[in-house]
C-alpha cells in the first residue's frame, strides 16, 4: 500500500468541532458550513496526504449542507484524486438493483470515488450493481458485515444455523471477492469489520481471506492497534484501518496550532500501526 | 389521508424513460439532466396534487446527477410541499449515531422531508437519531423491514430464533412506534415492507399494528392490489402504497399525451386500491 502505512484519515467534517481559526471565516449556514468544511478538509489533505495513502470522506456530513455541501464534497474528492489519494466514500447506499445503479453512478462516475461502502440488507441484487459499475471502472466496493456502533449486534449478531447473521454476509463477501480476485490476493469486493472485538475481527479476517478489509473504530470509537492486528494478513497487508475523529480532531476548537496537531496525531497513528511492505 | 386513497406516486427520475418532450429540451450531462428531472418531476407534481396526498422522490436518482442533482431534488421537495403534499424522502440511509444525525439533519431539516426511509442493518444507535430528530420536528421515519427486490430474502429471510431476522426487525419497528404513539393509532416508526408476498404482508401486518406500512412493489415491480390489501388496518388505513414506474412511465418516451397517460394510471391505481375513510 501506498506510503507504506495501513491508516486511512477519515473526512468527517463536524460544524462544532472545526477550529475556530476556520469557522469564524463563514456563516452558520448550509452553504457557510459547506465552505468551511471543504477549506478544513482541503486542509487536511495537505498534511495527510504524504503520509497515508487513503482516505474516506464521509457522505453524511456534507449532506447535511444541502447541494453547496454536495459541491464541496466533489471538490474533495477532486483534491484527494490529485494528490493521488486513493478515496473511499463512505456512503453505505444500499436500495434495488435499478435504484443501486444510479447511487453507484453518483459514487464512481460524479464523486469518481476509487471505491464506496454499501449496506448489505437488501441481498445480493441490491448490491450487483455496484460491483458491476466497479469492475468496468477499475473501482472497488466495501460492504458492511459488522460495524462498530454499540449496537451493531441487534440484527447483525442474531444467531442463525449456529452463527450470527454477520458471518452469513462474512461470507457471501468473500464469495463476491473471489469473483474478481486482484493481483494482490484481494479481490474487489471487501469488508467493513469495526475493531471493537478483535475475537470478532480475527474470526472474520479468517472467513474472509481474500477481502480487503476497512476497519472503522480505531481510535475516538475505542478500538486500539493492538485490537486491529489481527485484521491484516502477512506484511501489514489486506487492511485499512481508519481514523477519522482522532486525526481531524485532536485539539479544541481555539487551538491556533490545530495544523500541527494534526500532523502529530497522524504519525503518532502510523506509528502503532504496523508498516505495509 | 388526504385525498381518499392510499396511493403515493414515488418519484424516480430516469433519464432513458423520460418524455422525448422535456429530454431534448437539456443536454445529457449531469446539470442538463438534473434540471430535466426537476421539469419532470414538477410537471408529476402538478398532475399528482389534486389526486393523491403522498409523494416519495428516489434520492439516488439525484444524487446520480451530483450537486446539481440535489438542487432538483430540493426543489422538488420544496413544490411538494407548497402543494400541500406529504413527502417521504427515500434516502435508506443507516450509519452510526453521530453520521446518522447528520443524515437525519440532511432529510428534516435542508429537504425539510415529512418522513424518511432508513436501512436497519446498524441497530437501534443508528436509527435513534433520526427518531429523536423526527420527533422534535413531528416527522417520521420508515424503516426497511421486509424489501420487494428478487435477492431481499438473502439476509432478511435468514431463520434465527425459529423466526427471519426480517420478522426480528418487524418485532423492534413496532415497539420503537410505540415509544411515540400518534392519534390515528400508528406511532412515527412505520415499515417498509414488500407487496410481493401477500402471505408475508399479512403476517408482518399482525406484527406490526401499531405502524404506518408504506408498501413498494405495487405495478411495475409485480404486486397487485389483491396482494397490497392485507397491508391496510381497517376503512383502508394504515398503509402507504407506492407506484414509481407504473404511474411516471405509462408511455413510450416518444409519446406527445404522456401527461393523458400519467393521469390515467394515476386514476386506475386509485380505483384498484381501497379508499381510505
Amino acid at each position: 500500500m501506498a506510503k507504506g502505512t495501513p491508516l486511512c484519515v477519515g473526512l468527517d467534517p463536524r460544524w462544532e468541532a472545526l477550529p475556530l481559526a476556520i469557522r469564524a471565516a463563514y456563516a452558520d449556514t448550509p452553504a457557510g458550513r459547506a465552505q468551511a468544511y471543504e477549506e478544513f478538509c482541503l486542509r487536511i489533505l495537505e498534511l495527510a496526504a504524504p503520509e497515508v495513502g487513503v482516505v474516506k470522506p464521509q457522505s453524511a456530513f456534507f449532506e447535511a449542507c444541502g447541494p453547496a455541501g454536495m459541491l464541496a464534497l466533489l471538490k474533495v474528492m477532486q483534491s484527494a484524486r490529485q494528490r493521488g489519494l486513493f478515496t473511499i466514500l463512505d456512503a453505505k447506499r444500499g436500495d434495488i438493483a435499478s435504484t443501486a445503479e444510479a447511487y453507484a453512478e453518483a459514487a464512481f462516475d460524479v464523486f469518481d470515488a476509487d471505491a464506496v461502502t454499501v449496506s448489505p440488507y437488501l441481498g445480493r441484487d441490491s448490491l450487483t450493481p455496484f460491483f458491476k459499475a466497479g469492475r468496468s471502472r477499475g473501482r472497488g466496493v466495501f460492504v458492511l458485515v459488522r460495524t462498530s456502533n454499540p449496537g451493531a449486534g441487534q440484527f447483525q449478531d442474531l444467531a442463525t444455523g449456529g452463527r450470527p447473521v454477520h458471518e452469513h454476509v462474512a461470507e457471501a463477501v468473500e464469495a463476491w471477492s473471489n469473483e474478481h480476485p486482484g493481483q494482490a490476493g484481494c479481490g474487489d469486493v471487501g469488508a467493513v469489520v469495526g475493531a471493537n472485538s478483535p475475537a470478532e475481527l480475527a474470526r472474520l479476517r479468517e472467513m474472509m481471506p481474500h477481502c480487503w478489509l476497512l476497519v472503522p473504530g480505531y481510535g475516538a470509537q475505542g478500538g486500539t492497534a493492538a485490537d486491529v492486528r489481527v485484521a491484516f494478513q502477512e506484511r501489514g497487508r489486506g487492511a485499512v484501518v481508519n481514523s477519522s475523529r482522532g486525526v481531524l480532531f485532536p485539539y479544541r476548537p481555539d487551538a491556533t496550532d490545530w495544523e500541527d496537531a494534526v500532523a502529530a496525531a497522524i504519525t503518532k497513528a502510523k506509528a502503532e500501526l504496523p508498516a505495509v511492505s
